[in-house]
């Protein structure tokens, strides 16, 4: 699977697990919400310190962007 | 610790492991030898992508890079 695509999905999954909209996902990050529902998709190549500041947002650590679909 | 320094600092970490030079993941990775030695200062600012190329060469998963030291 894409890296993009996976960090997309766990993006999305991370920020329901905190029912948030991508809205309040990109408020949360400092991030707006078109580049937020394009990570989302897959479309964007974050940077890590973007991916830190997601982590940031939702409680969660960097590294988790990166699990495997169970 | 600020994320690029933490990814730096796996990164090293990873790469000393398979006991290579920063010259042999440069080339294991298809990135320029001095762009590894800044992603390892931790002046770099890699995106996924990136992350994942590292990741394949050093045969571990993009989530190893966020491992905080322990």
């Amino acid at each position: 699977m894409d890296v993009r695509v996976l960090v997309g999905a766990n993006t999305k999954r991370l920020r329901r697990l905190k029912g948030w909209s991508q809205e309040e996902l990109a408020h949360q990050s400092g991030l707006h919400r078109t580049y937020v529902s394009g990570v989302e998709r897959g479309v964007r190549n974050p940077t890590v310190t973007v991916l830190a500041e997601l982590a940031k947002a939702l409680d969660a650590s960097p590294g988790e962007f990166f699990k495997e679909p169970s």
